[in-house]
């Protein structure tokens, strides 16, 4: 089978094994003569799907036992006003960390619902840097705090979790999730997209503490309320069975490769080699602080950028896809998830030096 | 391959051609080297996959120009929020049309955005028939009128499309779609889980009249404001890929099966077949007035409901899944939607005739 190095930031390269496995029991899982995704889901071959998943994801996360782990739709985005919906709590105020362009948007739908202060925001060097825990004005009424720990378009990743003492700390972790060991303890809500580290897109992974549960705002949609979810393992309605299939291989895979620890160490190997290739030169460039260096996302910058369009046909060609900055950004993004392999940012590397040999 | 015959009522049956051909691809779609659902939602790849599936709808159901398709998320049970947080528009009361189990459903989360006026219902005779026109008791005010076109649980379908004058009419056509022609532009708005006729769980499809958009209730999350997606072509934020993929092998299938036109033939073939086995064999009856007997859901009882367990046991020992009716309901159901071939209504007859004549 021929198969690329995919660095597209999201949809993502998902493991070969995995895409594999899936492609094999598509159209009969286990003798069963149906597909997964023809199944109810609440069948007993399902439901062990989904459990096993689940246990799976606490067990890569060391989810403590007072967390819901809870398998919904509509991405980041639609997290974006479940986060106010469900947390306010009677409370009017809420506290968010801006860091570029994702906590921007989950910013502005938080208007919508309650007076948000900014506490602290990178906006003033263009977010090339994530503030530290001293920056943070952060203000004790507020109902929860809310950042970004890994910004997918900036390659800005926080190096330390903020300390909010008793106000619930919440975080979008779409783009980092999985990719090293965290304490989950320290957080009262985590959501993360699928469709970078966990599978396909279509999914959204919530791990609420059960104590912030129930209580939305007026007008709050059955589906957005996160105590239903809770309440109904996450089959208030069909949940995207075959996404959350999907995950449940992606996170077995993950065990195979020695668990979030695991993959920690290959993730700093492939971004210290790569950071460490860019920086030694002239050719490329990053622009972001380096403690606060993405180890997922890397954009990067060629020294004219009139050999752009030269840099992505080349790298197709060499069967380094998807190497596009984000669109409203340009520039160059390799995007360095858990399922790209230390390999195909060996034949990046090698592809970006001898580009600049051939054009520097 | 293994294959048996699946009457689950959602998720449900996909076409095995379908299903081979998705599962042949998944690591390495059309030579690509990664799989689909790898590939950015903005890729000319995934773009051109996504537009051709819209298109494919389109020639299918005739929909048209004025008419918007989004492809969502979160099921028809979002859509129950979004139908009245989109379409009350200044208004403060809808109509609803009360013919089962799901309707109420949208009855109940309706409640929580407008006055709801239950213009009929039938729940006087269990939800075993659908009100004729002249029963409906149209408020010329309202917003919208709401309807469910079949009961995926009651198996009642109606036989004709309520005329509402200038009053939109909102159908949730979640377990019919497809199934037959309709004349689309009898409708202001119809929304379609997928995992019925489309196909997998985790889409939802919604196709809404042009000058209904737009003017959203306060506090409407931006995920569920329709313009938002209409104004994205669905990728205001990244859609559910894959899903959308394959409901666009479906609607290719589709029109390989002679369209619409040709499923509603073979659909009513089948349920012609079993419905005239039921009435002709004491053993079993099925309780929904002629007339309005759904041609996708089959519900019947045993004569002795002590024998619904080897019933289920010895069908599924020959082949024949998931034909247990739903939950809180019990007996029997048979879902024959458009990937059920006539084999399989075949192969079910001739089970329930042997099984009759053993233990009846």
């Amino acid at each position: 089978m021929n198969r690329i190095f995919n660095f597209c930031a999201g949809p993502a390269a998902l493991p070969t094994a995995v895409l594999e496995r899936a492609g094999a029991e598509l159209a009969d899982w286990h003798g069963k003569g149906m597909s997964i995704m023809e199944m109810s889901h609440r069948s007993k071959e399902f439901v062990g799907v989904a459990e096993k998943a689940e246990q799976d994801l606490r067990d890569l996360m060391l989810i403590p036992d007072n967390y819901k782990v809870l398998f919904m739709q509509g991405g980041a985005s639609s997290q974006f006003a479940m986060v106010p919906m469900n947390l306010l709590r009677g409370k009017s105020t809420a506290d968010y960390i801006n860091t570029g362009q994702w906590s921007s948007k989950a910013i502005k739908e938080a208007k919508s619902f309650c007076t948000v202060n900014v506490v602290a925001s990178t906006e003033g060097n263009n977010f090339t840097s994530a503030p530290s825990q001293a920056e943070l004005k952060l203000n004790p009424d507020a109902a929860y705090v809310h950042y970004t720990p890994n910004e997918t378009i900036g390659g800005v990743e926080f190096d330390y979790i903020p300390d909010t003492g008793d106000v619930p700390l919440v975080a979008d972790y779409s783009s980092s999730i999985l990719s090293e060991k965290i304490d989950v303890s320290k957080f009262g809500l985590i959501y993360a997209g699928a469709q970078k580290n966990i599978g396909p897109a279509g999914l959204c992974v919530v791990i609420v503490r059960e104590d912030l549960l129930g209580d939305v705002v007026a007008g709050t949609p059955t589906m957005f309320d996160y105590k239903v979810a809770a309440d109904n393992a996450s089959m208030y309605n069909t949940p995207p069975t075959y996404s959350w299939y999907l995950a449940g291989l992606v996170f077995a895979w993950l065990k195979e490769q020695g668990g979030v620890e695991g993959m920690a160490e290959i993730n700093k190997r492939k971004a210290d080699r790569l950071y460490s290739f860019i920086d030694a030169n002239d050719f490329y460039a990053n622009p972001v602080a380096k403690n606060n260096r993405s180890r997922m996302n890397v954009p990067f910058t060629l020294a004219d950028d009139a050999l752009d369009t030269v840099f992505l046909e080349e790298s197709e060609q060499a069967g380094l896809m998807n190497l596009a900055g984000y669109r409203s950004v340009g520039g160059m993004r390799a995007s360095i998830y858990n399922a790209v392999p230390e390999e195909g940012v060996d034949a990046l590397i090698a592809f970006m030096a001898d580009f600049a040999k051939r054009h520097g």
